[in-house]
């Protein structure tokens, strides 16, 4: 049998070209070698994230990543704004509560979005509001913000607001501007745009959000304070995963050598082929203001639980909703090393579905 | 250039075996395919730690594990005793004060043991004691705590006692047995004795240990709970990172194809064979009661950080000394796929310095 086609968005399939550079024998990590290879490595983070300021990676899945940078930032009782629109993002308003952070919700039905005036209108009524919780792209229903809007109507009138931005299914895939757009802290994770295992988290802080970091010399595994402060020296605060790391240098050499602009526009032009196929077979997107990155999407009054069924006996691998959506939609994936010719293959057999 | 020599205490060199299965192409996790792997996974931890109890994985380095299990099992203000003997378990001192645990310390100088009379000593006087973390061997000096003969000491009298076990040099490498040994709590990671990228820590539990985890139902990527909870349907609580479970997979499978015990006796030949041979140049071992994990050793009147120089220019890569053992101390690993040749190597190449 052939190899399935994985179009789960994230984890994506991981090119052969990563898969080799994984397989490289590890070097030590306190050695002057590895020191070069993650200065390298960071550059190109700065890169993804285009940014000139801070950037660092820890071992973690893209959940552990977004409560790091939470805990790093944010004091028992600090008043933050966590936008709650999805499976994602719901989490982060949990791990608030849990940090005893005061925390402030709006909530969006999923599949909805949420405006900057919406948000506005919070911040304006809380003088003492520390930070803002913001995920980019809502995984679990496709949603996009309108980051770059939202945060400057934020900057504009409350500068000293920490922006935390969980960009795990946007970096690499969507516009995403840390310096320009005045983000104080991004996360993204690996097994997404960065075409690896999961297994990797990367950061990006402005000077701002670095300064707002808890400090720490002590052992505290989820504190960016040790990981930034290494990173600096080029190195890494534990023992890190080498060879993940290499797969990650590979594929953000990749990124680079294409450039992100004709990233984000292979994955607009997968994301428009695939809506416009949908679109023609009576399916509708899901949600509202939908990223590039996924397609969340319902079809006529078929039980969506049959239909991904049926795609798998085909070889092709996409996600169900999560929670209430289960059955009610599905998800596919625009990101990674996906062409044309894998949406025209899913089209194709979702055309030939008949369930009734 | 032919590849270097890697003999650090961790990682070590992944093999062939384990690189060709990291290698695989990823199926998605919320999948049979992938809850009969994950099984087949679990199992093999459960032989590697000798227990029919609870066991889980999660995306961590080693200090990110244990610190996962000190915050798992203990409440902010329980008593609990540390033992710290080098530089790893001094984190977990520093670690639990930041968890708000009153905190007991057995101090020993780096390089000396502590005996179960020591520990006795603290237990008896402290009559509200929850819980015991003890390192097994600790990587920086090389010493092997007794953990039988401890276990057996504490458990007898006071059999609440939680004992919390960082076995992340000795699971795999030296006898343990967390059922036989009334261990509660173990941890090891995938770049010790599995052979693996840094990234994954296993974890095993007793009944006792699971009833005293905190109860989670939100997110919280530390708390055990979540992925205890998990493991009991054969999934993992988030994305998991499926290649580097794929190498984990082949390294526990080629541990139990050998056998424990043929592990054990392999990692105790090549500590012997090396201590003899460091003993016919002039060299000594650093530890007392010595792990057969790694040895730390001095070696007459040389400047250990040239020596470690020489070693690297001859292909061959050693760890030095942490800390204030900087340059007094090398250690070099007996785990993994280390051969006797690979320990005459050393032997040889240190024998040929002069430093005078």
């Amino acid at each position: 049998m052939s190899q399935p086609l994985l179009l789960t968005p994230g984890p994506v399939a991981v090119p052969n070209f990563v898969l080799e550079a994984i397989s490289q024998p590890v070097i030590p990590h306190r050695s002057e070698k590895f020191e070069t290879f993650y200065h390298e490595l960071l550059e190109y983070v700065k890169y993804l994230f285009q940014t000139e300021a801070n950037v660092c990676t820890m071992i973690s899945s893209g959940t552990g990543g977004v409560e790091a940078a939470m805990y790093s930032l944010f004091r028992p009782g600090d008043e933050v704004l966590i936008l709650s629109m999805g499976k994602f993002s719901a989490r982060w308003v949990d791990y608030g509560a849990l940090l005893g952070l005061n925390v402030k919700v709006i909530e969006a039905e999923w599949g909805k979005n949420i405006s900057k005036e919406q948000i506005l209108q919070v911040i304006d009524s809380s003088p003492a509001m520390k930070g803002v919780v913001l995920t980019h792209c809502e995984t679990s229903s496709g949603v996009l913000l309108d980051l770059e809007e939202i945060s400057y109507s934020i900057k504009k009138t409350h500068p000293d607001i920490l922006l935390l931005v969980d960009a795990i299914t946007t970096a690499g895939v969507m516009p995403f501007y840390l310096d320009a757009w005045a983000i104080d802290c991004a996360v993204t994770a690996s097994q997404k745009a960065l075409m690896n295992p999961a297994g990797i988290v990367c950061f990006a802080l402005s000077q701002y959000g670095r300064s707002q970091l808890q400090e720490s010399h002590s052992s505290d595994y989820r504190n960016l304070y040790n990981y930034i402060d290494f990173a600096e020296k080029n190195n890494y605060p534990y023992t890190p995963p080498v060879q993940i790391l290499y797969g990650l240098h590979a594929a953000l050499k990749h990124i680079k050598g294409e450039g992100l602009p004709a990233r984000w526009n292979k994955a607009q032009t997968l994301a428009q082929y695939f809506r416009r196929g949908l679109d023609e077979i009576g399916g509708k997107v899901f949600s509202e203001s939908p990223a590039h990155s996924l397609t969340a999407f319902t079809l006529e009054s078929r039980d969506l639980n049959l239909t991904k069924k049926y795609l798998e006996a085909e070889g092709i691998l996409l996600s169900g909703g999560q929670a209430h959506l289960k059955g009610k939609i599905l998800r596919i994936s625009h990101m990674g090393e996906t062409e044309v010719s894998h949406m025209q293959s899913v089209l194709s057999v979702l055309k030939s579905e008949n369930q009734f």
